[in-house]
């Protein structure tokens, strides 16, 4: 007998502390007997049915890999069709898989529920379990998905770096790129960078709302004439009222899911500040380099990838199938989650997009009431700095 | 009398450790009654008198201050002209001030020795003395430049992080853009990103030597086929055979310096792999996040920012002027330093490139020399990352 994990989709700072969880406890669940395979490249390892021994490495080696980024079994951007779902369970149910665990996002678990379903209608006995993942989180029912707490303090952590950066220079406007195509819980985690009113950032643009090229000239204006520089968080996927992307360029290749690649919006904002208003303005992209970052990942967000594939191999191997493990906020005052399991069929292929209560009525900021929801799953306070103000100011003597 | 100090050009993750350091010497230095005052957003500040009076913070503050990214005076981006410079000494010889200190990079030093000749013509007795500031690593007659260390730590860590990102994803190709417009020292420094041969990054170009279209196209291809996914490093201000930035966009402004504003090199040369060769490919530019990142700082390079100040502060009170503080690196084996006073007038206007012999012969990587030239000053090694390997394939039986 055998289980089998595989990973899916772009990795972040903690998919492997999922992998470890997952792995430990199936070590310690399943009978000695049993093996433990890692499918390479995701769901593509399954069918071309290429393994990790997943019972190999030592757990000094494992408590190595659990702090890596990155995707350690390797992963894949697929979606499978039913045949092919057939064809992967066939593939399974050969070695004698009776457990597959599939860590990933919306397509990954889009997936979980095609092979679900084709092993039921091969009256094969299999148990799958989708354990989420996405820096994006848009995975539905789950409070929250692992990877995005990380990927929130990464890029929060950076909007006060920016801040000090910005503040001290004339190049008087920044724009931070947040990765995110269609949900903007990501970019809008940059509003805890603020501490004080004049912090950055100063606006914040999700692909929620629209964001016409007249509005964003008069916002950018406006917030620089108020303290002579801004810092302004966009994210990768803002569109514009005819619901163009900002960042679309010109023979963009699509990805293997169809989506097209979007990137440098905020490259485009400044260029139209700069040639509009005659600003200087700048973008920074950190990108991937925001999943990829285990230095600045949030201790929360490592601790419940790891618990929330425990959650989901206890679940299965006591006869649940066909679920999601999903995280569930307490509604007590101080931060705590429980797991629970939710059916795979009411995950797949929806998108949670940012509920628009927490976008600021002008719709160029976030509403104070997510910092409620995003704060607990930075993992601690973000790093602040101290500043020169006025009470240091010389007097006119001289 | 007043020592005044100011902080001109881009900041960095520790040149608040200069300002820290020289206000800290000229306290111990000067005689109590002596004034210390910090000019507002650099030579600007002197112009229009504006001041902080910096024996105002106490103790633990500056120790905040000490560790702030930005530039905790302000700084400016500003060309001083010989008369600007004569004002500038005007003010000063007003508000009785015999020391001035600057701290900043190529253009600051500039300034700091047209105030030098404009006291000496004014028949003022002032000890002007730059202190070195850049991440670009662009100053001569010092082995570096503080800020460097942790901005090289940063690009250098950023590239191990996505390295493991892009090796488990089928998004084969990631560019990684570094700041720098003409000197390639902070993009080679990605090199140490690099233990085993098959590590990121496998192409580096910096400004020093020209990419051309066809050979760029060339290199990737030969790369991604080598390995089925590549990561490169570009500097900014890199540039095709005819001179012309990869980065230039039309329309962009210049900053107060008549440079021009590159960027979106790594964006330009992405779209083109996309375009010429149908790979899938990507740019990440954390750009000003690369040198306002205090978590991520270099520990030696913060050292040497804050006693490279304190020395500039100790000669000038014991009567040089007219000089920039310089680093020196000893011949011994084990990494150390020490301070040496080089005139202004060898330093302003001169920009230091990154040598040839650093450039691998085929003109897309560093020489591996480069290594014991960079290592020491990230201030110790990379975090590093475990990945499953071929020792934990599972075999073909099933």
């Amino acid at each position: 007998m055998k289980a089998v994990i595989a990973q899916g989709g772009g990795p972040t700072a903690v998919v492997n502390a999922s992998l470890f969880g997952a792995a430990d406890e199936l070590a310690r669940t399943l009978p000695g007997s049993a093996m433990l395979w890692g499918a390479r490249d995701g769901i593509e390892g399954v069918l071309a049915e290429r393994w990790f021994d997943l019972r190999r490495p030592d757990a000094d080696f494992w408590q190595r890999i659990r702090e890596a980024p990155g995707a350690a079994l390797g992963s894949c951007r697929k979606m499978l069709s039913r045949e092919e779902a057939a064809r992967a369970v066939e593939v399974l149910r050969r070695i004698e898989a009776r457990y597959f665990f599939y860590i990933g996002g919306n397509d990954s678990m889009d997936t979980a529920l095609k092979m679900q379903e084709a092993a039921a209608a091969m009256n094969y006995e299999m148990f799958v379990a989708g354990i989420p993942k996405t820096i994006d989180n848009d995975l539905p029912h789950t409070d929250h998905c692992p990877g995005f707490g990380s990927a929130a303090r990464y890029f929060a952590q950076s909007a006060v770096d920016l801040g000090m950066d910005i503040r001290a220079l004339p190049t008087p406007v920044s724009i931070l790129e947040v990765m995110g195509r269609n949900a903007g819980w990501l970019t809008a985690a940059t509003m805890a960078a603020r501490e004080n009113a004049d912090d950055a950032p100063h606006l914040i643009y999700v692909p929620e709302a629209p964001l016409s090229a007249g509005r964003f000239l008069a916002d950018v204006e406006a917030a620089y004439r108020r303290r002579g520089w801004v810092v302004v968080a966009v994210s990768e996927g803002v569109r514009d009222e005819m619901g163009r992307g900002w960042g679309e360029r010109k023979g963009a290749a699509a990805d293997g899911f169809g989506h097209a690649l979007p990137g440098d919006a905020a490259a485009m904002l400044a260029a139209l500040l700069t040639s509009e208003l005659r600003l200087r303005a700048r973008s920074e992209k950190p990108g991937l380099c925001g999943r990829a970052s285990a230095l600045l990942a949030s201790n929360v967000d490592r601790r419940e990838a790891e618990a929330v594939a425990r959650f989901a191999v206890s679940r299965a191997a006591e006869g649940s199938a066909g679920f999601m493990a999903a995280i569930v906020r307490e509604p007590s005052r101080r931060y705590a989650v429980h797991y629970e399991a939710v059916p795979l069929s009411g995950v797949a292929n929806v998108e949670r997009k940012l509920p628009l209560e927490y976008l600021a009525a002008s719709h160029n900021d976030i509403a104070g009431s997510y910092r409620d929801y995003v704060e607990p799953l930075l993992g601690g306070p973000l790093r602040r700095y101290a500043r020169l103000d006025s009470e240091a100011m010389a007097g006119s003597d001289s």
